[in-house]
């Protein structure tokens, strides 16, 4: 007999995809993409109405739900496997994103009287319009000197669900009273299937302030920051939370039929898409660095101890691995910035570029081609430049989105592939502070496991390893996420007893391991110091000229 | 009876231009421009030979008389003025550009038997070969002490007279032996036109470190450097040193007949060509800050007084007036760093630079006017970018080659026509930079003329005049050289008693008056406040991140 398949629901911002994988061999059987109707609604609802203001994002959750089912079909049809070989469901969700729902979870928007109104429907993770609540939250924190805001790094995030939440409760007070619950989308998903409710871990810990042994922040502190939201926690958060691959519950009848399941499968506790990567990428213990390398970067590392580090996103216990720390940091600019110098900053000359390349997609692959091959044949440190990767702001370490981006050391024959590759630099430098924020906590960085979009450019992870001094391991994997969630399930399924065996026994080893140059050390040493001393003048200084230039560009 | 004319000879780096100017009304009769038959001689010697090393920049002597013949045939023909209507002839050349002679001036690339070693060739301005002998001048001048070398800003230039001499002393001490004169241009051909040998007192100041009291540098300091060297003042670059105007000689009838002029007709002592635009553009006098703004910027200010001026290129008595002290000052890098950026920084999307542009010339045009338009709706402070304005290093007031340019403020949402307007705001703070040192000198600065192909540009001189709170005067004239050089001959032809009442009487006055938007003023004193914070960390600091990059750059 063997250990049969389980299901990974991966559900990113345009798109769920569903993944079927072989419990013996790690191998992905099959894997379907079933896009969301409405995708992200950023104008204005559905059925019309004003448009909606600037930043806001939502998403519709009937879309999660009908394209779960059409993914989830093409996928084990195209597997060729029987309902019953499938041990459990797993699944991994952007974060934070949020709905209100009724008591029994029905979403608001689902309520005809309420469907107008923009604050009843889930705001999607990039739901940016709760900025000015996240200022509140974050400095009525800081004056009340809460234990729980070092762990994020001194700042909470405008996407998080209680700057969510209190955007409601100020906006649309009736939507904020009506929501029984507030819930993140995983969490509501698994509630469909199996009719519990329960919070993951993961979501609870990074986006909702949970701590494993201190639980949620206080109804004193709720209270400071505005007396309606005192029950936040007490009521629409409420529930259990659980570690990832813990069973949530049991397939219903009528989601067996949609999906084409057998009733009773267990679903696990969810976990956020990122986070989950890691899991598909093979990391499930200390000593490795994640990174989920995109137009930002995510890194993820776990431990066996909860340490203060610096501009951590978060710190959560339980929140990758279960009885693990689960350390998450972040870049918030970069592919950003090379697409906004593909975009913004290569010129036009014929013997650059030439000019009939047709649609602009087609135009940038081509650039960043062209732009590689030449940055590739240069020297580190041979063009003079330097940059600061700040195109975004700083998330770790300054955890400060007013500071901006810098170059130095242009002179008259500096090249546009020189600039490219200082830009690419950069971010591994920004990388490289990371893994230094780690190391002087205590904690071990010995190599570095890389996923996403960006781990497949060869002169980038190339340079990365070089700058950071330590190996980078390629994920063999493009679906990294949805494998991880297919773990998830396996373990909810009891195909194995704990994450860290699933993950041992079921992800595939890396496609490619890229050593560091040895022979580029010294020089990335140096250009590296003289980077810290840029993020010194430029970032933690309070009278840093690029605050000074952001103050003036407000005016 | 009336005045009559005077003839200016511009020679320019590719051309001479003759210039016919009315000493009534100081109209520009004729004009005519005859381009040098060899050019600028950079690659190899024109009958051939091997390759001239990098950075070598020669010309052919015979270029300049035969091209002067014709210009000055063709602008009297045009001018249809009678030769004895000039009553005198002025000069102005390149400088320092200089060539060994006989005594009695026949270049050493005239004679047959040294016709094949390039050092026996004129040396043009931008021969920049001598660096290595810049830096042993500089390293001996500093351990001495001498007194001249603060005058020069702390540094000589490999572009100056002594380098050059000691570059050919080096490399071909034959030829330094044969060359019983060294002189520059300007003064050759007005030696050639009236058979005197005289040394103008504005590029013996500026150039071969002359000065009116102290005379040039001393016998002890030359031995010092070079025992070689020692005669080098006293037998090769002697001769009086006249003041601008003052009579070299008169016309020799070979001459006269070769230009169709009189013989016996006055010239006057010549001036380096940035200088005597100070004339043709109206300055005679303190007060007034003149700029030929161009691919770099030169700075003319007059005094009545010498005083230590941080970085000055130089300060010369009689260097431009007679009985004033000229300082002049200078950026290293201003229209380069435009065209810069049009070559390498601008995008190619359609949107913002059709493809089809043709020729490079015009897609270059089309692309300044492009941006200039853009980032003329752009207010000061609006884009959060502050640039350094270092791309070919710091002239005043750092007289550092060795640094680099920078931009700091970077986000995604940066636009092409962003950078450009922080480029030319950086040149504009450069240019209040060295106001403020004159300023800190106690030298006068109450407004600003300017000439050169950058003041056309409405979008430049408008964010100058912001920037520095002060008018700025544009040129009528765009032949301000050759317009000053003509001056210089009514004084020579005593059409006029001083140069300040020949630019009194003959200057036209400005085309355009731009005065400050002084609701710009808190802004750009703001981010001026910010760009001279950098010059502080990034040009002062010993141990600045740029002098780093460039040093590993080197490696």
């Amino acid at each position: 007999m063997t250990r049969g398949h389980a299901l990974g629901l991966d559900f990113g911002t345009e798109s769920v995809r569903a993944v079927v994988l072989d419990l013996e061999s790690g191998a992905l059987t099959a894997t379907a993409v079933a896009p969301f109707p409405h995708g992200v609604i950023d104008r204005s609802l559905p059925e019309g109405g004003p448009p909606l203001p600037h930043d806001w994002a939502l998403q519709d959750s009937d879309d999660w739900l009908t394209s779960m089912e059409h993914a989830t079909r093409e996928a084990m049809a195209a597997a060729g496997v029987q309902a019953a070989s499938v041990k459990g469901i797993g699944i991994d969700f952007t974060a934070s994103t949020i709905l209100p729902t009724t008591g029994n979870g029905t979403p608001l928007h689902g309520i005809d009287a309420l469907r107008a109104q923009p604050h009843a429907w889930p705001k999607l993770w990039k739901h940016h319009a709760a900025q000015a609540q996240a200022d509140r939250i974050n400095a009525v924190a800081a004056r009340r000197g809460e234990k729980w805001l070092p762990r994020y790094g001194g700042k909470t995030s405008s996407e998080w669900l209680m700057a969510k939440a209190l955007e409601m409760l100020d906006e649309a007070p009736e939507i904020y009273a009506a929501a029984e619950c507030i819930v993140e989308a995983g969490d509501w998903v698994a509630w469909r299937l199996t009719g519990s409710l329960a919070r993951n871990a993961c979501a609870a810990g990074y986006k909702a302030l949970w701590h494993k042994r201190d639980g949620y922040p206080s109804s004193d502190f709720l209270r400071a920051l505005d007396p309606g939201l005192e029950n936040l926690y007490a009521s629409k958060v409420s529930g259990q939370v659980l570690a990832p691959g813990q069973v949530v519950g049991h397939l219903a009848g009528e989601w067996a039929q949609r999906l084409g399941l057998a009733e009773g499968t267990p679903v696990g506790s969810p976990m956020i898409d990122a986070h989950a990567a890691a899991l598909g990428g093979g990391v499930s213990g200390p000593g490795t660095l994640f990174i989920v390398m995109g137009t930002s970067s995510c890194h993820l590392l776990l431990a066996e101890r909860e340490v203060l580090v610096e501009g951590m996103s978060g710190v959560v216990e339980d929140g990758i691995v279960a009885g693990l720390f689960g350390y998450e940091a972040g870049q918030a600019g970069v592919g950003d910035i090379f697409a906004w110098f593909v975009r913004s900053g290569v010129p036009s000359a014929d013997e650059v570029v030439p000019f009939e390349l047709g649609d602009s997609g087609k135009r940038a692959g081509l650039i960043h081609d062209l732009m590689s091959q030449r940055a590739a044949a240069l020297a580190p440190g041979e063009s003079g430049l330097l940059a600061l990767d700040w195109w975004n702001g700083s998330r770790t370490p300054l955890v400060d989105a007013d500071l901006s981006g810098a170059i130095l050391g242009y002179t008259l024959e500096t090249t546009p592939e020189a600039i490219y590759r200082a830009l690419i630099e950069a971010t591994a430098f920004g990388t490289r502070m990371i893994i230094d924020v780690f190391k002087e906590a205590g904690l071990a960085v010995d190599r570095v496991r890389v996923s996403g979009g960006l781990s497949r450019n060869e002169l980038l992870t190339g340079i990365y390893a070089d700058v950071t001094g330590l190996p980078f391991e390629i994920c063999a994997t493009d679906q990294a996420s949805g494998v991880g969630a297919a773990m998830l399930g396996a373990v909810a399924g009891g195909a194995f007893d704990r994450v860290d065996e699933a993950v041992g026994s079921l992800a595939q080893p890396p496609a490619r391991i890229v050593p560091p140059d040895t022979s580029h050390g010294a020089t990335y040493d140096a250009l590296y110091g003289q980077y810290a001393r840029l993020v010194d003048l430029f970032g933690r200084d309070p009278s840093s000229p690029l605050k000074q230039l952001r103050a003036l560009r407000a005016q």
